[in-house]
């Protein structure tokens, strides 16, 4: 398909400068339960403050302060977690933080959100998504592929960030690279996407490994407001007349119309929708020390650099007879092992999870067995 | 040596009445920490209601209700602990539960129990010495147990209870058993002791099993207060003037004297100072499924007939994926396994333990490891 909003390299963002042009916009309406028992419907992953002091969802936000200003950070959530993301939060202006009634997957919150800056701030505005529950470790090295990668969207391009894989992950998308794209500005090359991979198997992301040029995709993109709205009219124009409707009753305060209208919306991942259907897609290559935080044995590998001679990663209280390779949380209680290898304990007030690390993707279970037992005030 | 103290059939014990000349002693000085978190230099495991609502000293004293009244028992624990015991025990006169200002092992606490027993209901009375801190499951049986046994103590034995071994078990001393004691009026027959043996070797101690006539030695024994009176006098005459006085004191309420005079006596076990030098010692063999919960996967094998289909013991909250032969005691919050065999969890407000069953032996080092690090609050 041809896009017909035209570059414009008026507005290059690849200056060191925060820019009032760029606006962040981070869906965090992640409701996970692979790290249960931190992770509740009522606090997800991304209120949590699993790394540092300060909660992932702060973090993406404290990454990209240089950029932009907080009047321009935008949150998309579960209409039920906009006071949480509120307190979280208090820099940014309430009318930024956007409750979804429904969840409807990524394509209706990301184009709703593209529709809203387009209203107030214009189409030349470069709009980044950030999902809000990833671990970045070289946040200076991230805002270069952010800059660079704003300065391959002001060529008109979708631009994607590509995680440098590390392992042959089958947890993941991957992304094939093209030909660099030219000309822009960035200090880090960018490239044309030639494919996006679902989820492989094992031995093929060991090809993709051994043949280079895939990386990881992180769901994180670059795009002018305007060359995103054109690629929704294209291709998803069945929600342009409810997002013009929900815009008007986000700008009006009116929240019962944006209860009322949202839930229509068709239920469709942006990938699918919109970024596997446009023509011009770029990546920008990041290595930036990414994790995804997908269960509690990647968290163990995210704070590797803490662990001692017995390699237990521990926050909290902990004394380990013959204990190695563990993680241990419990900021409350001393948790004692004896004997135990590669072992995920976590503590919280009022339930503990106990599992191998080879297990940590099977928690799902325990929260399914919760659910079925009707144990609700636990999930 | 020589018996000096003579046989007095005439007040034989082997009615089913209970009987005022029976007195129960029991000596819960204990402090042992291998069942830690839940024992505790406050609380140690005969404090605890391990097995089921009540603790473990009361199911003590709940046995033997049937064979004398309230006011014939005793018991002889840390000062510090006096409090508690009143308070588990209610029905107990305040003046039977002695308080010693030090541990000194089992024999001056029995010796001076002995002796104030002498004082208070005379030398004809039958004592029964029984741990504060034992499982046993068949509560009438071992009531039949301890009537034969008092028969055979009228002919002026020092009877110990013989537990029937059910596997090699290295972390008990044996009893290797002689000829039958004729003419008492017990139900069940009691033996001579032709010798006690300490903690063997594996090896040893499948000896025992395979030539048959060798029990467990529980700690518990029952003998006349004059005959025991006469063998302390005889192998362990130094305790007798430190006896004389602490009674006076402990019935004379004057519990500064006992606190002065008690640390004096001289450290040593009952089983070393008195039993092994006893000429007239008999046994009486009892399948009573006895316990001493010696460590937490001990309690497990305890509460083996609780178990589901999993062969988990549970007391308290757990769901398990894919968990097999564990125990978990978690009263108040939700443990949650995942691919775990043979596991023990023991939760409690402010420490909770994990290690396979077969390191449960190795709580010590736990304890430990506290006590060097000046964690004295979990102790």
């Amino acid at each position: 398909m041809s896009i017909e909003h035209s570059a414009n390299p008026a507005t290059a963002a690849g200056s060191t400068d925060a820019s009032p042009q760029i606006a962040i916009v981070i869906p965090a309406g992640g409701g996970g339960t692979r790290l249960w028992p931190r992770s509740r419907q009522a606090t997800p992953k991304q209120f949590l403050d699993l790394v540092s002091q300060r909660s992932m969802l702060q973090e993406t936000v404290d990454r990209v302060e240089a950029l932009t200003s907080p009047d321009r950070v935008y949150v998309i959530t579960n209409a039920k977690h906009v006071g949480p993301v509120r307190k979280q939060l208090p820099e940014i202006p309430h009318a930024n933080i956007v409750g979804e009634p429904q969840g409807r997957d990524s394509a209706p919150a990301i184009g709703l959100m593209a529709a809203l800056l387009e209203r107030t701030i214009g189409p030349d505005a470069i709009m980044i998504v950030l999902p809000a529950d990833h671990v970045i470790l070289k946040p200076g090295q991230f805002q270069e592929v952010l800059r660079s990668a704003a300065a391959v969207a002001q060529d008109g391009y979708l631009v994607t960030v590509g995680i440098e894989p590390i392992g042959p992950d089958t947890g993941f998308g991957y992304i094939q690279r093209g030909e660099a794209v030219e000309g822009h500005t960035g200090a880090i090359p960018g490239y044309t996407v030639k494919q996006f991979r679902e989820k492989p198997k094992l031995e093929v992301a060991e090809g993709y490994l051994a043949e280079g040029g895939y990386y990881w995709n992180a769901g994180m993109f670059i795009v002018r407001v305007g060359v995103l709205r054109d690629l929704y009219r294209a291709h998803v124009p069945d929600m342009e007349e409810s997002f013009a409707t929900i815009v008007d009753a986000i700008l009006a305060g009116d929240d019962q119309t944006v209860a009322n209208v949202f839930p229509a919306l068709r239920k469709i991942s942006f990938d699918y929708a919109v970024a596997e259907n446009a023509d011009r897609v770029a990546v920008v290559p990041a290595d930036i020390d990414w994790s995804d935080v997908g269960d509690w044995s990647r968290l163990a590998e995210v704070l590797a650099h803490t662990q001692g001679e017995d390699g237990n990663v521990v926050v909290g209280h902990h004394v380990g007879v013959d204990t190695t390779g563990s993680l241990i949380y419990s900021p409350k209680r001393l948790i004692a092992t004896i004997g135990m290898e590669d072992l995920i304990v976590i503590d919280t007030p009022d339930a503990i999870l106990i599992c191998p690390k080879s297990r940590s993707q099977d928690v799902k279970q325990v929260v399914d067995a919760l659910r079925e037992r009707g144990e609700h005030h636990l999930l």
